[in-house]
């Protein structure tokens, strides 16, 4: 349709079908799904009548090709106009064949493989009927407390800000319109839900307009600048106002200053829980909060349904707002081609033909591979093949290993590390689980030192159930469970070589492990070809490349610790650890135990001499910073330099270090390369204390290196 | 003299005279001090003059009537105008006379008694010599890894409020101008340094605008309403600007929108600091940024002396700018009468009189009896004064009870715990240490068992150093030092009765010792009467009465915990710990160990019926809340009757419940009475998001109760 004939479609419908279509409901309230019908329990709790569910505009977390089919046949025969629905659904890091979590994918610095996954995860699911993914999730964490830091990919707004940009990207493509093998994206949760105080899930946020802008909203706005088509509401409050009711955040900044003309929808049942909050005193007081902050779809409450026709009658809600909210719902439908075909890609044979396929389970694969982080390694790994080994802990042969949010991905599918041991070690390989992942019995732990005091080494599978992150799985402890670290300590008596593997969902207390392994290596929740990738990587076939992207800190105690910090005006010398009126703790360290940026590989780097062409700019004028990494070691490697720029004085005060580049370069043994940055004037720009994002003229510090702690140093002034 | 004479004496000052009236120095840096005289090290250092020195308008740190007498007219001899110099100091809780630390003080709910304590410290400090004092400190504080929580009366603003008046009341009296042996106070720390991110001290701050005015100012505002003469800028940022240097914190809202026409001091060195937060360049730059923003007294370092008669020059500083700073501060050394007798208080006779004396003692001992907390007890407290007791713990025997900032107080003045135990036990009392605070040798075990072995009951005096607190006293682990949970581990074996009295400096985590003792008794820091004090409350001869005024977490990673939080739009149901998309953590429990308002006694209160004489209000018509409550135990005792309430729905969230009144009740056995309340309009106002500070038409709960969790309720509605 073009845009004239959408117009006419929306002169022709009633103020009630107009309404319906802001509403999204699940499947099971719709007739003609797979289940039994249509649900009259939640329908009746909701007060929705048939003609309401029949005219609702979409559905969400329905998936497969024949249940979609079905579902939206059976709609349009009960649509007077001809309106198909609209399928969404969560996916996340992949459909069926499942990717590393986010918080991993992130770590591989990679972008391409990133938008790869997306895109491979849009073909499935678009191939299984569902039209728009409520991906990428791009909030800003500081809290490894919080359950759903596996979901982001990390702590720095301009890496997010690429990440989610390569995420829309890939699940979208250049020609939405055209392509019915791709999906629209949905960035989420605007906004700051990552700051959710005390690291538990729902809760308070609050922060400074100017942190907002400055941090946690950059994120959002790459991915609407990369086309990202919807954009959903946090369920957390922004200066004391839910998100899905707050319009200075939807309709000042999202749709005003940034332009955003898509659909927002509110998370599952946000605009009701505006009750709850306390900023709607009933379900009409919430809709008429949303509906004047510019939510356009309700996700799984009615308030819309039953007193939007009200709030308009009386006045209070405009019509006109309504016919916005509706014409973008219909827009998007047209951009998908649904008004040509309601079921779009939904195809059982590609489904059967593409889902998990040997090509999408290789880039599952690539990704698990360069996700993967080394943390510590004093030689014992890589393995020898031929050596005899022990691989003990709950994840020695786990298939709990997708993390949260994976879609269809079946635990069963994914490879697990002994298998994957199994196929790779030629020596004599004992598989034991020593613990279960919080209990352990005396036989367990016996079968455990029995394989150890056989083996020449001993790898340790270690981690957190998948259950223990994602959403609402907030943690107070971020410790490995009591059992593991009791089974780390029987064996640590053994003296033995001990290479750990852990597997997890945020970044751990690595108390009771990090000291007592002579490696460690992060593997997170590596997903379906997890096993494969890290045994490739503990055997050598592969060399560890992955840089975290969230601090690791020392202790709990120490949230929040990241890497853009401030200075304060009483920084600590680190060489004077007796200095009492300094910025610090009396019983730990500021710095995180592993800083942002930081991995190791199995062959070294070496940095050359930090080059700057100019020890000036200007608005027009650039430099160009310039060092010589070569490869020192035996093997192949990569090495992702990074790039630091902290301005020495601002209006406000500015962090120590902000990424501002990086560069992955792949160095065969005695090779070098050169990585060369660009700065310009519109790199060292920031929020002022009115908001204002320009730059000053002043002295600025540039810094290189493989991580944020370890940069080599230079200096330059922007006149 | 008359505001026209003021007018006068700066009339005749040179720009250099009025400049070096703004610079703060230590007495070592003065000539004619009890010292070797002026210290040339550091005068180099600050590249300052001796006539900078010498015009130099006010002392921090001397105390001492012959000291500052003898300071005073050596600086008068050199003084061409007869300026004398003003003498601050931190005196905080007590000069010589140690009252409990204010947290503690906070506890007591007493405000005639914290009023007294300033009285008491306000005469001893000015009969020494000193002028003013650097407090109250009303930092709110939600974070008890910060140092200085021990400072701040806690985390209730309200309670803040009322406990700065009450110590300005103290410090200053009531006619500051004719009453020598007053203080001017001045209250710190201008705005919000109780925020520090990570609680660790001199940490950035942030916070929405509307949070800082609603939660964190009021306390500040309520002693400036008081007439508090001074006030201190914080070492932290506020939205980024280092408070030394904020121009809408200080022109904008201490003076412009407060009309606070007093003296505004940096903190130590704080305006220099402005460089490292990377918030000025250079020391002209500092000098620049704080004397815009009103900073009149610069402490500690010389960016005033050095650039304000260039930046004056220049035209970037208006000298008119420098004339209000100074007049400020001969305004108050007028005030103080010091024109007139530039020693005001001191006098040797009186100091030797009054410091420490029988009266003030008293007043120690009564504050450190209301400020304990009983937090647990199954019947072991109080003590049989003809039991066997065994005195166990670091604190059993100690003097390092006085906590931070003691002032000239003398650890070796403190009533030991141990000292008060033998006076007072009339059955066999061993006294022994276990451990030492953070260590423990086989021997000082094997002491503390074979006592234990012997007695009826374990007494245990555990807690922190008094350094593991205050400033610069930050802790990324709050439990006891793991020596001490050794000990108790050890003790609990021997299955006899435990009462364990807690010495520390803010809340803890009290895993390790709340579950394995059957009484604990949070003891803080007590001051000098401390071991009296509490010896009469374990044997009962005094009855507990303090309640919390912060909450105590379950553990660090729960932090940060206060009871005026939010409900979330996904409230967690506590009888339903197994729904998981709650705001909730998966590993612990929303509330705290122990709530605001906590607090046991030895006898029991019954609350009857809570009777509202309305169930509305408007602006003009009040409703009162009354309810019965009797003393239905065996011993006289204090009750807090607490009041809260909850504002249903607001235009911003409103938090859970906010304490809005209390009243203490001292009943016999079986005595009741009744506590009133009257609830008007004016306590239902908060900041919307405009920042305008109304209430709302709407439903409201009422709670009253003995502690912000287990209340009676009852509904009314504003119209």
């Amino acid at each position: 349709m073009d845009q004239k004939q959408l117009t006419d479609l929306l002169t022709k419908m009633t103020l009630e079908e107009k309404i319906a279509q802001l509403l999204q409901l699940t499947s099971n309230l719709h007739e003609g799904t797979e289940d039994q019908g249509q649900i009259t329990g939640p329908m009746e709790e909701m007060g929705l009548t048939t003609d309401m569910v029949r005219a609702s505009g979409s559905v969400l977390g329905l998936s497969g090709a024949a249940s979609i089919i079905a579902l939206q046949q059976n709609y349009m025969k009960n649509s007077r106009l001809g309106i198909p629905l609209l399928f969404m659904a969560d996916v996340v890091h992949g459909f069926k064949t499942i990717f590393p979590i986010p918080l991993a994918i992130g770590c591989s610095w990679d972008l391409e493989l990133a938008e790869k996954s997306a895109e491979i995860a849009a073909r499935e699911s678009a191939v299984s009927g569902i039209h728009v993914t409520f991906a990428p999730m791009v909030d800003l964490v500081r809290d490894p407390r919080w359950g759903r830091v596996m979901e982001t990919t990390g702590e720095d707004p301009y890496l997010n800000g690429l990440f989610a940009r390569a995420f829309v990207r890939g699940y979208q493509g250049s020609a939405l319109a055209e392509d019915n093998e791709r999906l629209a994206a949905c960035v989420k949760h605007f906004a700051a839900y990552g700051a959710a105080e005390g690291g538990r899930d729902y809760n308070t946020v609050d922060m400074s307009e100017r942190q907002l802008r400055e941090y946690y909203l950059p994120a959002y706005k790459a991915a609407l600048d990369e086309g990202c088509e919807m954009v959903m509401a946090s369920f957390n409050t922004v200066d004391g106002i839910p998100a899905s009711g707050n319009e200075k955040l939807m309709r000042g900044i999202l749709r005003g200053e940034w332009g955003f003309d898509g659909i927002l929808i509110s998370d599952w049942a946000s605009i009701r829980e505006m009750i709850a909050h306390g900023a709607a005193e009933d379900d009409r007081e919430a809709a008429y909060r949303a509906m004047r902050a510019g939510v356009d779809i309700e996700m799984m409450t009615p308030c819309y349904v039953h007193h939007l026709p009200n709030l308009i009658k009386s006045g209070l809600i405009d019509e006109s707002l309504i016919d916005e909210a509706v014409m973008r719902i219909l827009q998007l439908k047209n951009k998908l081609g649904l008004f040509e075909n309601p079921f779009r890609g939904a195809d059982p044979e590609r489904e059967r033909e593409l889902l998990f396929c040997d090509e999408h389970r290789q880039a599952a694969y690539d990704l698990a591979v360069k996700s993967s982080v080394l943390l510590k390694n004093n030689g014992v790994l890589p393995l020898q093949p031929d050596s005899n080994v022990a691989l003990i802990g709950p994840f020695a042969d786990q298939e709990d290993i997708l993390g949260w949010w994976s879609c269809v991905g079946a635990k069963e599918d994914a490879v697990k590390l002994g298998t994957a041991m199994k196929e790779r070690i030629s020596g004599k390989l004992t598989i034991t689980a020593g613990c279960n992942f919080d209990s352990m019995d005396a036989k367990q732990l016996e079968l455990a030192l029995d394989a150890a005091r056989e083996a020449d080494v001993i790898v340790l599978a270690l981690g957190e159930q998948s259950e223990m992150s994602g959403e609402g799985g907030s943690r107070t402890d971020i410790t490995l469970p009591k059992a593991q670290l009791e089974l780390v300590r029987h064996l640590k008596q053994l003296n033995k070589p001990i290479a750990a593997v852990i597997f997890n969902g945020r970044p751990l207390d690595l108390q009771g492990i990090f000291d007592e392994a002579d490696a460690v290596l992060e593997a997170w929740f590596p997903g379906s070809e997890g096993g494969a990738a890290i045994a490739d990587l503990l055997i050598g076939h592969m060399n560890p490349s992955g840089r975290l992207t969230m601090s690791f800190p020392q202790s709990v105690g120490q949230i929040p610790v990241y890497y853009n910090a401030f200075n304060t005006g009483r920084p600590m010398d680190p060489s004077k650890t007796g200095e009492r009126y300094v910025s610090k703790y009396i019983d730990s360290p500021n710095e995180p135990l592993l800083p942002f940026g930081y991995g190791l590989s199995y062959t070294t780097f070496e940095y050359g001499e930090l080059q700057l062409s100019s020890s000036e700019i200007t608005a027009d004028q650039h430099l160009t910073a310039r060092i010589q990494v070569t490869n020192t070691g035996t093997r192949t490697g990569v090495e992702t330099v990074q790039l630091y720029i902290r301005d020495m004085t601002g209006e406000v005060v500015r962090p120590l270090r902000e990424l501002k580049g990086f560069q992955q370069l792949e160095l065969q043994p005695g090779e070098s390369s050169i990585a060369e940055f660009t700065i310009s004037e519109d790199m060292l720009r920031y929020h002022h204390s009115d908001l204002s994002f320009t730059s000053d003229p002043g002295s600025f510090q540039l810094f290189v290196g493989p991580n944020s702690r370890d940069c080599l140093q230079a200096s330059f002034k922007l006149v």
